[in-house]
């Protein structure tokens, strides 16, 4: 009798996530998975950069969530396709969650597709989904010291959007540790400073992504 | 040739928890664990709270973190007695981490241990440590909807501290919100507003602790 145990989820997940990358490279899209704590912003944050690309970009999104389809109407609204994947309990996205997730999307007629991790700021860090990039999103009223408090995600992300900078004046948090402490854990992060409220920030940020995407075009 | 399984980690966890919750109860000790997003601001809730309490009551603290020691440091200045948990990577507290961890407690001469768990949402909600009450803190920069899009949490939790409450006139937030959604997932829940930065709500939360640590002398 020969027994197999799958020893390493990550390995299987790795895989799967290698397929998705195949698609999405075959596709030329790019594709962004946006990760953070509970309620930093980035549903508010799609919504906005969807708002200011789709009249140049054709873009898709896929919302994780452990229950409900709150996100996934929120999104709706903007006009995007979106796929909801209810994770039942897990506490982030696997490669395999999204393969299934892509069933329902024509991936031929998008340019970009957004991908919004589960709350958490812990084990989404893990679970690589075949994506190009990786986006941590994290609010200024958590403070600064998130960096030094969960490394692991500031390691594997792309890029850190420091999101509800109109919030500065009420919170005990200096942007600038959040930026040099972050980038002593990752020196290679893209950096922006956001606010969904009044919209500082968010040209920038935008217009990085127009750059990315003329990139593959 | 037998293949022992332990087929549900909960299960294991569940029966420390027992053992934990038998020697917490031997020592008339209450016991209360702090869950939340990363950033509600559960360390700067437990710093006021010993504040408050310690000239009346013998205060300890588990910290939990995946790494470092920054949380225990600031509770260590209070001068309770502090032992951190490092995970390592896990995502929770579990019931074991709490047991190797109360090694270094005298729990004779405490009347209170807090234990405040990695800053999660999600997955501290499927651990019991074997504490007497859960107590989720949520902030009000995280919006409105999270009870219904992490219900478990709030399913489990006995106590919801709606913390950072002078920060919801730059919100969109509505704390009536948060308390209708909250307790339509769990009727029993005990509702607190609190601001640990201007001390609003405070002095109802510690009175109400107050009451609970005199019923048991």
């Amino acid at each position: 009798m020969k027994i197999s145990v799958v020893k390493n989820i990550l390995e299987a997940n790795q895989r799967i996530a290698e397929e998705n990358r195949r698609r999405f490279s075959q596709n030329r899209l790019l594709v962004i998975n946006f990760m953070s704590s509970p309620g930093a912003g980035k549903t508010s944050l799609l919504e906005k950069t969807i708002l200011a690309l789709k009249d140049d970009f054709r873009i898709g999104v896929i919302e994780g969530d452990i229950q409900s389809t709150y996100d996934a109407e929120r999104i709706g609204q903007t006009g995007a396709p979106v796929v909801q994947i209810n994770t039942g309990g897990a506490c982030h996205l696997d490669s395999n969650m999204v393969e299934e997730a892509l069933q329902n999307l024509d991936l031929a007629r998008l340019d970009l597709l957004f991908i919004e991790n589960v709350g958490n700021l812990v084990c989404p860090a893990d679970f690589n989904l075949g994506e190009d990039l990786k986006a941590v999103i994290l609010s200024v009223s958590e403070g600064d010291d998130k960096p030094l408090k969960y490394p692991l995600m500031f390691h594997v992300s792309n890029l850190l959007l420091i999101n509800k900078i109109d919030l500065l004046p009420y919170c005990e948090c200096n942007p600038d540790l959040i930026e040099e402490r972050a980038r002593k854990v990752n020196p290679n992060l893209t950096l922006f400073r956001v606010s969904c409220r009044t919209g500082d920030g968010l040209d920038s940020w935008t217009g990085w992504l127009r750059g990315k995407l003329r990139e593959r075009k």
